[in-house]
């Protein structure tokens, strides 16, 4: 049999992932990526976009092969470090002692997969070749290279790794039977910059994600290798306070030094930044099916774009490669089983963990608010404690066991807020949480109802 | 004040029930419909298509000024008729003593609506002129007419009501936080016919939607006037049995045969027109917002598209325009107010009949099935008839209580389900549920979570 080939389209973490799990399965392919060679052409730029790899990331990396030496140069968060509007900073660990989730550079990633490809005899990495279009019936992919001449590509198979923006998925389009949404949140976001100390420390913890939980909108800031820290605002699109409420600066100015004073020291110009950036939407994007005609598939975002506040998007997508690597062994190679079971597989994660995200601004944006909300979290995590095997907090489910799929983690949530539900109504609560009955309460309905979670 | 202007697109039934109200409130409108004026080309046809009108469309009828003289022409369907496979015919009434879903002819009831828009001064009917564009600034249209020549119109605001496949709406697919999805049903459909005797009249009883439920798939047939009866075949698209596997024609033959026997007499060739017909797809459109820079709206289906198994879609979309003509009222004209009440007013009520038709499949094709789910609607009819004022089953809520909002509905359907999900958990409730202490029992659950309702 001749080596059958695959076109990758689109070179980030993702894609490159794919092209290596495919690459040492024997495949031959071709990677396209629409951007210039970053390892080319930039040198590093101090203001890097970060991003959180949490186990399921690690492990994925680790089931396709690759070694997760990169977590040296990764900075582990073990806790929230949350900023209160008077200044007051708290600690909420992650979870177990040495749980950490980590900050870790998206072109950094991109270029250790990158250099990983490069050693791969099978694969070949074209830069500045734009999608153009793409043959769902034969796998046929045409190219912009350079933004000049066309290039047409055969292969077997192809894949589309070409993010939240996916122009394959936009040209599955057209295709019969093609479910699709796109969803806004109300909120958008801008980032902004909190630059080193003199001698490159951090000037905030750097082993903590920092939060100003605002309620309606919040501040997070992310440490990154140089001391610097990037931080992203997230604001309603309008409404008030709002992207479209704060247009002068003086009101712009009053909203960050009102309700971030203890970091505005420490922020590079951000009333400056906020009136000269366009604030950036965040949306969702679901389909199905994730394959087409047994020759084209989906994966990571261009199959599921999600919100950033389970910092989950990439260990997602890295999950998706893994599981693909495990099918093509389960089903021997057999391309016709293998799509469908990687899409069946996949698809109800990639929606729960959709849905858990776009949850967890609520749960973020109040850690430092509600009074019944941080008691709830405080039982929650007694209980978890003296009981860890009838009860792992829904975060630790998603974050730090790769063994619970996304699926599992919400369905197990959802039955854990019934019960907190039931406790606390619980008459007195908020005095008695701390005592023996409330405790007992919530064995017994815990047992019950998660016996078998 | 000049008069102002509207350019409605679309000239289904509600587009110009939506003419017509905003003429009778003083607009000048031009009605604009991409087909021909069927009044003028078609002849009576025999085959029409006809769907379910009830109280809430008759309703919003009314509200807009509209006397419901059509009723005289649509046929009343007091009950479903459920055919079993294996002949045994059972009549399962839709409501009280009295009340009717009506049949009528989609095509009569529009051409009954634009006889009354022709006689509005204020209306200008446009056939043949197909959207080609539409500014979302300034609510110009483009139209193709007649196929040929382009023609501009400028108004002051412009509504789409050109249905299911929408091209206001999909043009504004382009326009900055415009959240879209579409999804498409396992299920296709065929249209099958039933002629009438050969006296004219109705070969199965005329007086009810005829069912035949077989789990996975159906056939219904609702009458028409001229005494043939419109069929429709819901099936699987994928799986077996479905579209897809039924490909021989002897195999359709069978597929007939064996679960529709006591109507082989009646239908029309059915094998025949499965073979050559393309099934139809069942999808549903949900978008946000409906409105565009205050002057372009969305209404009826091209706002939100769904599936037919509850018979709502145009009862929905005259509900919008006798929501729309009230705000009209209510806002004084003022625009910049109508639209943003009218989208966030009618998107719950949208969205909640988009789900309830959606479920309602399973509730519809499972009715001469499953022992449990017949048992439990005996035993909510016989409570509901003993305690009208706590329990109106969500049937009746639908389609008999037009004051209760579709969303309203859902909530308290949604209730209504975990009270009787209680309920058939009792132990020995198949041999019980007619015994006094199980209607205790729900009379006791249905007070403490219903009691409001």
């Amino acid at each position: 049999m001749t080596q059958r080939t695959f076109t990758v389209v689109g070179g980030g973490p993702v894609g490159t992932l794919l092209a290596i799990s495919l690459a040492r399965h024997g495949y031959k392919v071709g990677l396209y990526e629409g951007r210039p060679d970053s390892r080319q052409t930039s040198i590093y730029q101090g203001k890097s976009i970060n991003i959180a790899l949490s186990d399921r990331g690690w492990t994925s990396l680790e089931k396709v092969g690759i070694s997760t030496a990169a977590k040296d140069r990764a900075i582990p968060m073990h806790r929230r470090a949350i900023h209160g509007i008077d200044g007051d900073l708290s600690g909420l660990p992650y979870g177990q002692e040495g749980d950490a989730i980590w900050s870790v550079s998206r072109g950094g990633i991109n270029e250790q997969l990158l250099d990983i490809a490069d050693d791969e005899p099978n694969i070949t990495t074209h830069f500045e070749h734009r999608l153009v279009d793409i043959d769902f019936e034969s796998a046929r992919t045409t190219f912009k290279v350079k933004g000049d001449k066309e290039l047409v590509v055969e292969a077997d198979f192809a894949f589309g790794a070409d993010g939240a923006h996916s122009k394959v998925r936009r040209l599955a389009h057209s295709l019969p039977r093609f479910s699709y949404s796109q969803n806004y949140m109300p909120q958008c976001y801008i980032e902004l910059n909190i630059p080193a100390n003199p001698d490159g420390s951090h000037r905030l913890d750097k082993n903590a994600l920092h939060i100003w939980p605002r309620k309606d909108f919040m501040l997070i800031a992310l440490p990154n290798p140089d001391g610097t820290f990037t931080c992203t605002l997230f604001l309603n699109h309008s409404g008030d306070p709002s992207f479209e409420s704060l247009q002068e600066r003086a009101a712009v100015q009053a909203f960050f030094e009102s309700n971030f004073a203890d970091v505005m020291d420490y922020l590079e110009n951000p009333a400056d930044v906020f009136m000269e950036k366009a604030a950036a939407p965040l949306f969702l994007v679901q389909v199905f099916p994730w394959s087409f005609n047994r020759k084209v598939g989906l994966i990571g975002d261009a199959a599921h774009a999600i919100v950033p506040f389970y910092g989950q998007g990439m260990n997602c997508g890295f999950e998706d490669c893994a599981e693909l690597d495990r099918l093509i062994d389960v089903h021997n190679h057999d391309w016709n089983r293998i799509f469908s079971a990687y899409e069946n597989a996949r698809k109800p994660n990639a929606d729960a963990i959709a849905e858990l995200s776009k949850r967890n601004f609520a749960e973020m944006s109040n850690l430092s608010g509600d009074r019944m909300f941080q008691l709830r979290k405080m039982i929650e995590a007694k209980f978890s404690q003296r009981f860890p095997e009838l009860w792992t907090p829904l975060y630790s489910m998603v974050t730090f066991s790769p063994d619970v799929p996304y699926s599992e983690a919400l369905r197990i949530g959802d039955e854990q807020n019934k019960v907190m539900e039931k406790i606390m109504s619980l008459p007195n609560i908020e005095d008695d949480w701390d005592e023996q009955h409330v405790m007992n309460e919530l064995f017994e309905l815990a047992s019950k109802t998660l016996g078998n979670a």
